[in-house]
């Protein structure tokens, strides 16, 4: 068997509006949706508001454990945009102009328009690279083991474009699904034994409801097992398969 | 001014299958919302995997730091739900059987189908109270200022109706919105100078591009002023909109 160390990955999710519910976040999953091909696991993410020591705090613990962290929110023109200053704070590192991130941003707005403030978002600690954003111009940037990203959502999977060439390649995980329609405490015991006997899988049970689906008469459970090893996932599937069919359940 | 030291909670969203991207988080969100008015500020969010040593780590975390947290997910019967164990571990406490959720769960079961993985669900540690669950019978749980809740959305969202009674009352945050068409960049150096003069509140800036809002012909910004008196919130608001006037926006 092969080495199967996962590269792991954190979200920080930087932003008042996603903490007070105003604003559903769909950046983690987009992101673990993304990091999935590259072997890439999110391990951990976290939300903070809009204040400094917040957010250096949470970027200090996430950027030391984990192989990459990803920002999103904070990178905008106003007031309460203070995530390259954060970041900044975070590395000990002066936040200045960036050259190439001025002149992007020069070629976007008319002179009487690049006023102070949009000139802010050319702000980034030194030794930052850039992160093009093909959507609005002002781009999002790079520092050691972090990568810093928009908030709002059509650009952030925009910036990840300019991502992936800079990652590490792992071994990625190898998911199988199946869905059936027997309750989960039907199946529980059975599974148990199952992920006992297959420890090189993660097996994950999860319920859903009739009136969650549409048509579905009734309830049912999807189970997923999850693995850096095909033939071990595959086995393991096969014996969740073989449980299932000894309740009755025919595959969806 | 009366004092406006806000109460703060944390969310705590276990399980993998929001990690992986496989399943969209919507609870803490919802959670958010629920708590704001109850003058209770959602302060910080994590999502951690079903890994124990993981969930331990970010409840201690988070339990010692803000006057509530609520968790979401691992309640269920199979193998990787491991909540109620996790919560014993951190508080240091016996995880047992608890009499009334056996009960509960002996209600909804014919006895054949009321197996040991289902007999589970009444584990919680020692000291635990209920919180009712009336969509599937199995019950979350309080201990301390720990909220233990399904993870299963419309199931999550049920258990904080016997939730509510338990928490102390603090000062609403009030907050206004005003949606303008214009980039947020040119109002930004303004929004900063009332931002400055207007410390009793927070002002957020939120853009959108018009393919984010249907018949929308350009984009925009929404602001949002939040704050804990009432009279500074609407004066804030004012100075707003007097500002987005002076570069010709008509508010919506």
């Amino acid at each position: 068997m092969t080495e199967k160390t996962p590269i792991k990955a954190a979200v920080l999710v930087i932003g008042d509006e996603i903490l007070s519910g105003r604003t559903q976040d769909v950046n983690v999953a987009a992101i673990a949706r993304f990091l999935a091909p590259f072997g890439i696991d999110l391990a951990e993410a976290r939300f903070v508001p809009d204040v400094e020591g917040e957010i250096v705090a949470a970027l200090n613990a996430l950027r030391a454990r984990y192989s990459y962290l990803f920002t999103t929110g904070g990178i905008g023109p106003t007031h309460d945009d203070i995530t390259a200053d954060s970041v900044g704070a975070a590395f000990g590192l002066p936040v200045t102009h960036h050259p190439d991130a001025l002149a992007l941003l020069a070629a976007r707005y008319k002179p009487d328009d690049f006023n102070e403030r949009r000139r802010r978002m050319a702000r980034m600690p030194e030794g930052a690279s850039l992160i093009a954003n093909p959507v609005s111009a002002a781009p999002g940037f790079q520092i050691g083991n972090v990568f810093v990203l928009a908030g709002v959502p059509k650009i952030m999977q925009a910036m990840l474009e300019d991502v992936g060439h800079r990652l590490e390649q792992g071994v990625p995980l190898i998911s199988r699904n199946l869905t059936v329609r027997l309750p989960e405490g039907r199946l529980a015991e059975g599974l148990a034994a199952i992920q006992r006997e297959n420890p090189a899988v993660s097996i994950g049970s999860y319920p859903f409801f009739a009136e969650m689906r549409a048509g579905a008469a009734m309830g049912g459970t999807t189970l997923v097992v999850r693995g850096r090893d095909e033939t071990a996932v595959d086995a393991a599937m096969r014996q969740i398969a073989a449980l299932a069919k000894s309740f009755g359940a025919e595959p969806e």
